[in-house]
């Protein structure tokens, strides 16, 4: 049917012109569209507390903490389940997570903006590896961190950033690409090229000498740092092509943990969901799938753009979890 | 011949289980064995002054003149033709050198050991791009970004060296080949981690925040600064090779921009040598080889260890000169 190839030639010009540019940071409640203090975003498709899987919960329950809403996980888990509380998918505000991608009012985000087609999207820091939201852990020590990225790591960045200027995620992405990484478990080159081109601007920042050491041993320390650019890179340049009418191309793959969903152009905002798969994948050890969680997390939003699993068989190897 | 044989598998292993490892920095005359105010370092093997090419004697005119032992191109020239300056290969004294490779007293190096074998390599810090002594430039400019590099580069990489502690280079240099460097013309891998790593120890050390602004945004702007890390990790490999008796493995491989030298084995410090040749490679826009000089430099030691050429395959581009 012409008018179905011609919608996706339009949908694929839209993506290989995309100019994905990590523009500035801000707190999710002023820059992210819908945000609010009762809002708690996650990732994949729609879902409510009584159907989200124990590590999305769990990311939940931090999140709450974090924000004040609730001082201890059980006084979370009551005001999750009582209605008070807002879920939607950070799909539905031009946004990304990893895992159990939770995203609470307070959270620092990056602002990226595909400059082709003038629409943003936005990603939270990456916590690093350990006891993190993302996989649902909650513990004073999350919290913590998470201030720690809000109050430290949140600020200088952003004021690097100004003193830098915006920088080009499609160029670095193609860059990294070539250098090994497929943007989605290993992000190694991408984090690398970040913190080279950053690193000067970061010095810059009016931070004690302290705080810049912390902030460079914490980017060090973590190789998936750049996923939460590169996750957003790929929801800006994937967004237009939901508006596309007529087009097959799906724009949309993720888990919630308990739900698989897509979206596909020519039908709009509407899910397409089914039930999440367990992952056959790398565990720790002594672990295997009968302890996984099923499939979680927007980071297939890298997929859906064509890197990530795609462009594994040129990676070395995936990084450390 | 099973003893040759046998001595070319001692051969192997030395290459195989060498740990080049970056344990600091120094200045030349205080660490370079037989390292003296009026001798002259300089890729390649054995040459006299009249015999030198255009760019090596760029380069001693250069460097007499950052020794102070000349304020001339002039007087330097007139000084070099005099009897009164050594000359010597880098590699009589454990370093190496690209390009024209000069190396004289006061220049910092950086020092390697071979912890399998205990011997020691050494290499100055790379100049970067554009007008720089190891293409025989030796303008003001030339001189004055060597005094920044002994000056400001040196002590605060020197110390936050001593912050971090020794980096071990061929765990680098196996992860940067596996992200795309071959680590003689491409080296953007290696200084992209090389950077990451020092980052949080530069901020430590105990100099401006306005030299560590310049140290940064020299170190982002120079994808070969590793290049005179991976040099001396490959010297320092193959020194001890060198020592094999009845090896038939080449354990050097250099040119002086007139000559070119090979050293074997079990021909001890013996050079063999043939006029250099121009290389067929890629030239600036407007040139080619009719302008070029013949091959030089010591970087092909790191296709005498196997890399280099040898995985130029799996390096997507060599990066801009």
């Amino acid at each position: 049917m012409q008018f179905i190839e011609d919608a996706n030639k339009q949908a694929l010009e839209i993506m290989q012109t995309a100019q994905p540019t990590l523009v500035g940071m801000g707190i999710a409640k002023d820059v992210v569209p819908g945000m609010h203090k009762k809002l708690v975003m996650h990732a994949g498709p729609p879902i409510t507390w009584d159907k989200m899987s124990g590590p999305l919960r769990g990311a939940v329950i931090g999140g709450l903490i974090y924000e004040g809403l609730a001082q201890t996980p059980e006084e979370a888990e009551t005001l999750a389940a009582s209605g008070e509380i807002e879920f939607d998918p950070c799909h539905h505000h031009n946004a990304v997570g990893p895992m159990a991608g939770v995203v609470t009012a307070s959270m620092p985000v990056f602002i990226i903006e595909n400059k082709t087609q003038g629409n943003f999207a936005y990603c939270t820091q990456n916590e690093g590896l350990g006891q993190v939201l993302r996989f649902g852990a909650y513990g004073p020590e999350v919290v913590e961190h998470l201030k720690w990225m809000e109050k430290t790591l949140y600020p200088i960045l952003k004021e690097a950033l100004e003193i830098h200027g915006p920088i080009d995620l499609k160029n670095l992405i193609a860059q990294s690409v070539q250098m090994g990484d497929e943007v989605h478990n290993r992000n190694k080159a991408t984090t690398s090229l970040f913190i080279r081109e950053m690193a000067s601007s970061i010095v810059k920042t009016n931070s004690s000498r302290e705080d810049q050491v912390k902030v460079f041993d914490f980017l060090n320390s973590n190789d998936h740092f750049a996923l939460n650019l590169s996750m957003p890179a790929a929801k800006a340049t994937m967004d237009p092509v939901g508006k596309v009418k007529h087009s097959t191309v799906v724009y949309t793959m993720c888990g919630n943990g308990t739900e698989f969903g897509v979206r596909v152009a020519a039908l709009g905002d509407r899910w397409f969901t089914a039930p999440a798969e367990i992952i056959d994948g790398l565990y720790f050890p002594g672990y295997s799938m009968d302890d996984a969680n099923p499939d979680i997390g927007d980071s297939c939003i890298t997929e859906t753009m064509g890197i990530g699993g795609f462009s594994m068989a040129t990676a070395p190897a995936i990084v450390q979890f």
